[in-house]
């Protein structure tokens, strides 16, 4: 059993991450982390989570708990994560990383890690996604070059602030690599008005933006008389807590090293 | 039953018609014209439909026929409707006007038969893309100021030349109409890069371009919590061709008048 | 600005609600209700639903919070409910229930009070899912007689025992009602092996399970040539809590009565 | 170039060979056969087929034209594909075959010649549903064992008269085989009122008969928080008698024996 800790563990992420350590056979809850001085400190870890009683209670140290924790899994903020990776060098502690945005220099001193720590850091967690770029890839080079036109469409919520989606992107560049078709040459991201005819060699893009989509993303490969569809849905947070978690259980189990989904996963 | 004529019946469209008359039982087919020359002269109209044999031949002269014909559908050019007009307006006879690409003289040629044929003229003659008209009205004047973000999602073939289509237009302005959102300040038609969050009252356009797709148009509420999407898909000329069949049907009945597909459907 | 209180506020539900009347611009939390002994008495109710601080605190009792209360919403068991609306009745309070699972001995006691508490009770609370109740209607009265074949497909969770759901069946009855095709009658249910070809006027229905499906339906109506399909998909617990909470806006304003979501939509 | 030639040149499928034909770089059409005393002997094969004039015209015979042949299409019937078969053997062509409904007596006939002709016989002959059950295979092994339910949905015209399609089950299977789950054991195949929970292991189906739908099909990994889709959609008898054209092309190469469409892609 890897026994697991979660940091920022009274935010969203955290919550989910506790219902994901609950549900692995594998794994098991050895701690949380809020922040100091919140109302929830001493609270039952199951019931803010809203899964029922697990009788592991909130703190707000780290250090307090480290000694019994086998990894600890962090989704917060730049510095915050630069801070637990260096309390998890002095525990002898391995970690997993699902904190975004930081900068070159941020990037930099966590780097500076990999030979202290046991670390995977992946900016997607979800297992579907990387399985889904694997597909991708199979899919291209078998219909590249009959005459299949390929297109990218993504949807997203409606704080979202970027467009296409970084996975949508991904995804192209898969493709695109796989028919040898760079994105910057071959990518097309507007179509409005009389924009002509589609070429044969495109990757087209499309974008919606509504409500709570979580995260959806469809590659289409379409020629006449028949399309393919290769989709993810992501439905909640679960999915990339589900892989945060299987990512913890592996690399429970290795030395030292900066590692990624897909050394997790063995595509 | 509607005796229908139907000139261009070589074509992809005049041959979907043969087939929607023929499955229409309020309709029988009296007769169909090709090009002059064409060395379909003669041949069975149900063979060369693919229908079977139905005993009415091909002919190259639509005043050979026209005496023993109710109502004529035209699916061609401009300047070969407009012949075949006046060819109407001569025998008596209604006809059903699905011709696309009328500038504005020859538009104006074609309204002047108002008062000497009666006449369906229509852009889109798809039964189901009228009634999506009307169902998107009722949505959007429930949902429009209670949080329901609105996304038009539209897809065709790749030969398509502009983006987006006139029916996610039309789509678009029914929905803008209804919530006094003009589509000239509300309509978002590209999403790229560092655009921001979406905005509380735009409606957004997304465009797929790809092998074969006839038609098919999305618009999307959604809102935390739930979605609601009514989705159009035209898979073969049959939408229009029922739908201009359904128009003769009811033009034969109808006096000296212009008419669209909205007056023929009762919406 | 309608006061209004949750009761079982500790459940995935009560958190659910939480969320939603913080986001509604026309309703403040003026309390929450946990199971007596609990963990989370005395913690914040923000940030236990995991939205911020909101200095509102979760209570064991809930008489010591419904002076300042106008409206209930009560998304919990038959007993509890039964008890909640003798105290909304004894108070002079309005109530929202969602509760599901009354017995036809509940429900009389229920209905018992329609004379003593502005009540809301419906079994499915989703504004969407109302709305697509009556855009099927409007399908269904222009489609049905003119060759279109019904189709209702539906997708849960994995937890779900029963099958189609109650609102596909419910659905299925607002287009057989339309077309006058009673479901005993004409609705399929299975379709395994050799079972011939469908016939013209059956409505079928089709049932998927798996993983965290929230709950999508979806009603096709297809002939050759076209299909129109409305969707409904609900992503989480927030289209039952906003539905909710727009009802406990409606109901404060109105006299005792036992009221539907139609009537709170006013469609 | 290989040189083709079609039989059944005047039915739906016929026509639609034509179209691949012409649109195929590498094949050229030698010839077109109808049944004696046709309406259409003499006809232009491309008017015939809607495509514009091809110099290429009808004729009832076979054996008038098969000198200058590479290959034969045939989706006739069992009969006229064995007596075809006959011919191609006197004659030293090839032959691409997607008859179906052959009895065992005579598929055991057709066999007998896998010395004597080289043989393209597939069920199936689409380019892209060979590619998905790839694509599922590789998705099978990847999450089978990680808590994702298993969802076949397929959805075909009203005129089909079996449930699930060949198609589907088919899919089944390889999801079945890679997961060591005999459908015999883990297929469920309807779900009707009180059915209970889901079971991990097993592998649903849902059927949908509407319309024109030419044939859809997806598969569905579906666990807490994610979705991976992947579905097969064909428009119209051009992804048969594309995959049919591309295996004539292949099949013009080989010796003589019996080879199916995953020969023929090389999967």
């Amino acid at each position: 059993m890897t026994r697991i800790a979660i940091v920022g563990v009274a935010g969203r992420m955290g919550r989910t991450l506790v219902n994901a350590v609950q549900q692995d056979a594998g794994a098991t809850l050895a701690g949380g982390v809020v922040e100091p001085g919140s109302s929830l400190v001493g609270t039952d870890l199951g019931e803010l989570a809203g899964v029922g009683r697990l009788d592991v209670t909130a703190v707000d140290s780290l250090e307090a708990i480290l000694d019994d924790v086998d990894v600890l899994i962090d989704f917060t903020s730049p510095q915050v994560t630069l801070a637990n990776l260096a309390a998890c060098a002095a525990y002898g502690k391995a970690i997993v990383i699902g904190t975004t945005g930081l900068d070159d220099e941020q990037l930099a001193e966590l780097d500076g890690y990999r030979d202290r720590v046991p670390m995977v850091f992946a900016p997607n967690m979800s297992v579907g996604v990387n399985l889904t770029l694997k597909l991708l890839e199979t899919a291209a080079k078998a219909l590249g070059d009959e005459g299949y036109d390929i297109e990218v469409i993504e949807s997203h919520h409606r704080h979202k602030v970027d467009a296409p989606s970084g996975t949508a992107l991904k995804m192209g560049e898969v493709v695109a690599d796989a028919l040898e078709r760079p994105l910057k040459e071959y990518g097309v991201f507007e179509r409005v008005g009389q924009c002509g005819p589609r070429s044969d060699r495109e990757i087209g893009f499309a974008t919606v933006r509504a409500g709570d989509i979580v995260g959806e993303h469809t590659v289409m490969f379409a020629t006449e008389g028949e399309r393919i569809e290769i989709t993810h849905k992501a439905s909640s947070r679960m999915t990339f807590a589900k892989g945060a978690v299987r990512a913890a259980r592996w690399v429970a189990g290795q030395g030292n090293g900066r590692y990624s989904m897909q050394d997790v996963l063995g595509l």
